[in-house]
């Protein structure tokens, strides 16, 4: 059966006092859209739709920075979430199957959640997501007769006896796609906002002699972000669970509550990570390799037996083939390290592709960058790179060749070949005493005059 | 109305287990006198007296860090609170208006406070500040009378009715100066320990016919620091309230819990500050500026636009204009980078001035220090400093000048100009499989051997 | 009195999901079967056995790692504590004295605990180790009789009223070695597994007309580690513990949540530890040393006075004396500096011996592995190395001697001398223009084509 997702993303957040449209604020590194996208695109959809309204530029931008195939709509005015999923209604005018409203600040609703709410629409025109509140407050009621959802009541209209009701709306409801415009449509907006609720389509429903279901999830699911106290308490409650599930699957954390792990992170069985480790998007760590404490990880792989850190950073394009060795005070850039490579101290590797089993001495560092362009070095197997050696790139170095520590190189290095780009060493004696004497007088005559 | 202040700051703090004098051990970067020195400052004092003992020196020192013009005395035996205040008599003679008296190793008092009970003083003669505590303990009981304090019951002095008493006594104390020293005149040590307690001149007041009164104000304001634990517990709850604040305020905090501030650190909106990040003393970060983990920073500023880390020091001085960027393993000094500065990578850069759009490539130091004195580095706008460039200052690069990759620059730069001190390179064909096989040989015999 | 140990260490641990034998999992950077063998020798025993089962060359390895005199003795297969205990019967059937029974994966029994077991012998032939269980859950039940143990009854076996009971076993014993072995031999495996359980000697000792007693320790001591849950429990529980334990000793920890200590670490009174730093083992801090941030320390001791960091890693072998300043993104290893060395910025320092009062430039490098083996580097007293300066080890640098910047130092430096190894500077006028000229050129003509 095909699916579309409408996922509403036009509000402005204005409790969340910044000028980044709210949806955009990052959980996990990865933006609070992202979230409800992934969920989604779990169920593979047919279509995706992104209704942004708020920042739609950047909004759009995000959107399709994660699925390049979504349809972004515009909510130009904010008149409720019924007219927002309106806006959906032309990219979906021809769509079949199911359509799924989610929302774009409500990053933890699960794939599983969203497949029984498909599943439940065998019995139901309409299915509602609800949860079970610890603290109902002021959230919408779910009203059941039986196995059939009555209605959703908000709150202010709700009598005592159904503000005692714990069920509550999510907000994430599922219908046939046909069938979901058709009731929109008859959503009115008489009512002291002046707004147009996408809640009354169950009502609606109702009265169209349709049959409208609920299914319930853990509150945690439900979780929205309004405030930033609330981002950083959804970050907390994505970090906690994604630490737990690490050691359930057999990860080694040393303390991890000082590890944070971007949306995507993947790291294998008896992998270590030591504390104070950061994960960006984009991280595959394989089994049995070691990220030690103080490390910056993004868009890199690391692979069985190879060991990083403390203070390393792999940024984006690193790949370290098994039994790499990356040290302390080291930065990987887009950049190859072959089995076996070792880069133990102060280095930046950028736009390079290392061969197995090469050692990269201390204070190297790839001159990618010559003011206007961005240039590769490549080096080969077995090769041994002295201690500060600049490698002005473009630049190759051949297998098994050395370059003497403190050299420039600038032109390729055959393989086998020993390159030197260095001054001798004059040793003049007696000289640096009587050059410090000179500075000490200078001093004392400075700080007389 | 002028006022006085009188900080309280000569106790040894023996549970502290410490030779450091109790109230220079820090919370949030900042002596716990300077935080009671901060609340009192607020109100723009006449004057501030400092009451020393323990440390006498160091935290006069420390006093006079704080607020140049404070005036310091010694209590040269520990009396008792009483007598610790009227050390300050013949600082104060002539001193018009009011006198509070604060502790030093007491530093969340907030400013509203004091003037909370600067304003009581309309309608009593002595105003003590007073809390409802959780659990009061042996703290001292506030007996009232009506909206009048009838006297301070010490704990072991108290009787059982006395002792359910929850609104307890905080030391805090404020009357009109002269007649507070009029009081604390009349307070004997006829007790147990044979000392002179402040709390008697409630007691003696209500005998001379004055009026005493309450300010109540939220216990954990009171919080007093006597052991390193209660000192981090102070730090915790500084911490807790500064990262609630700066969400409120629209800061983007990723892991809010791992961030710490100092007392005087501002941070903008929308500025964004990732997990692992240390504030110093002296720090503004402007709205829109971001500092990702693992970055520790003193006295420095970073404009809007900026972006600082990770694993980057800015140290005291250093100041960042719009659009700077300071990479990892960086550190920067008592320099100011102007606008659109790019420092990458493995960088030092002290003492220094960098114009606008220049960038320093990866492993360039600053050398400012000959062994004897430091000197200034002044580079140009728009100049390309080659990686591994050794600026020996002083010195100076013009505007768009470049320097060659691994140079050692002892001369200035003209403007325009390319500046290169590099061995120009030789590559010895086969000699690094030689060289590796002699080293080889040499270390199988060293093995043999 | 002498004393054997039997360390039961062979189970698989299969909750762990994991490769590595379960014993050898760590918590304060020591593997769990080092926690007990800790415990266990501070009672000097004569012998120590270790059984081994899963994983069990690793495991013995690790035993000798910790104590090379230890005895390991194999179980092959898995069947039983009992069966297991029994395995040290050969190695300790000459053994006088007691011996006593210990847990792999229980790290937290203190030393005072097992002596009051010791002394607890003077009563009764056998001592069980008990506590009193929060939640007794499954644990066997201690069911006494007055001051005597009666029998174990395992949960499964233990009626409502024996369920009741809240004193539970923690499999830890102690008996007579010849007692232990001559009890060990009559139990039996008439049970649903078909396993020889420990457990039984006290019923067997009772059954012979011995006595078996009592002693309870706090259940946190008897904390065992079956999941990595636990494990992350273990090493949060060890945390908290040990810093308490520092702030208790006068150590100045700014966040104390921050701080990892490994099972040996030592810090001296009003020594000052900044956030984030993890200590691995064999670490030192004397009196009054300050580390800062952001700190990795592992085989390192650091005196009076050095401060050290922010971002700075001490490897094994770091030796500071006191007034060292080791700075940001430095790394030493295996190195002494002597009093007042300063090593301030971006530098590495292995295999060294630094003279007294010698300051190290930024971007220093002592290059002391040449691709084949590790060399020495050493520099003598009140020398200036410039920045960027090469020591290619090796190479000895004199007293007072001083290099230049950016200098590849291959040979030695006699006192006194200045080493320059350095092309001069040729600055060409208005060349940087040309070049970028050109380089805009190449690439506007990359962009088209």
């Amino acid at each position: 059966m095909p699916v579309s997702l409408i996922i509403l993303a036009a509000g402005q957040g204005t409790r969340m006092n910044s000028d980044l449209p709210k949806v955009l604020h990052k959980v996990a590194a990865a933006p609070l859209l992202h979230h409800a996208m992934a969920a989604g695109a779990a169920l593979s959809p047919d279509r995706t739709v992104v209704v942004a309204g708020h920042g739609a530029d950047e909004v759009a931008a995000s959107a399709r920075a994660f699925d390049p195939e979504v349809t972004v709509v515009i909510q130009a005015e904010q008149n409720g979430t019924g007219h927002a999923v309106d806006q959906a209604r032309d990219a979906l005018a021809d769509a079949p199957g199911e359509a799924i409203v989610l929302y774009g600040d409500t990053p933890f609703i699960r794939p599983e959640t969203l497949e029984a709410m498909l599943e439940a629409r065998a019995r139901h025109a309409v299915v509602v997501l609800g949860f079970k509140a610890a603290d109902p407050g002021r959230y919408g009621r779910l009203i059941m007769e039986g196995d059939s959802l009555a209605r959703i009541v908000e709150y202010k209209d709700a009598t005592d006896e159904e503000r005692a009701v714990t069920l509550c709306n999510s907000g994430v409801i599922c219908a046939s796609s046909r069938e979901l415009f058709s009731l929109i449509a008859q959503i009115g907006n008489d009512n002291a906002s002046g707004e147009y609720y996408l809640t009354d389509v169950v009502e609606i429903a109702r009265r169209n002699g349709l049959s409208a279901g609920v299914v319930i999830c853990p509150e945690a699911e439900t979780l929205g972000v309004n405030t930033r106290a609330q981002l950083a308490g959804a970050e907390a409650a994505f970090q906690a669970r994604a630490r737990t599930d690490a050691l359930d699957n057999g990860v080694t954390l040393t303390a991890p509550e000082t590890v944070f792990f971007a949306l995507d992170t993947v790291v294998g069985r008896d992998a270590v990570i030591g504390p104070h480790v950061l994960f960006g998007p984009g991280v595959t760590i394989e089994s049995g390799a070691e990220i030690r404490g103080f490390c910056h990880l993004e868009g890199c792989h690391v692979s069985r037996g190879a060991d990083v850190g403390p203070f390393a950073r792999l940024r984006p394009g690193a790949e370290l083939a098994e039994d790499v060795h990356v040290g302390n005070f080291v930065e990987i850039k887009n950049a190859i390290l072959d089995e076996g490579v070792k880069v133990g101290h102060l280095t930046y590797i950028g736009d390079a592709e290392i061969g197995e089993h090469t050692n990269i001495g201390a204070g190297t560092v790839t001159c990618n960058y010559d003011g206007v362009m961005k240039h590769r070095t490549k080096i080969g197997k077995r090769a041994f790179i002295g201690s500060d050696t600049m490698l002005v790139a473009p630049v190759t170095v051949g297998d098994g060749a050395l370059t003497g520590s403190g050299s420039v190189i600038t032109q390729d290095v055959p393989a086998g070949a020993l390159a030197l780009a260095r001054a001798g060493q004059v040793n003049k004696p007696g000289l640096a005493i009587r050059l410090f004497e000179k500075l000490r007088a200078i001093k004392a005559a400075k700080v007389k005059g």
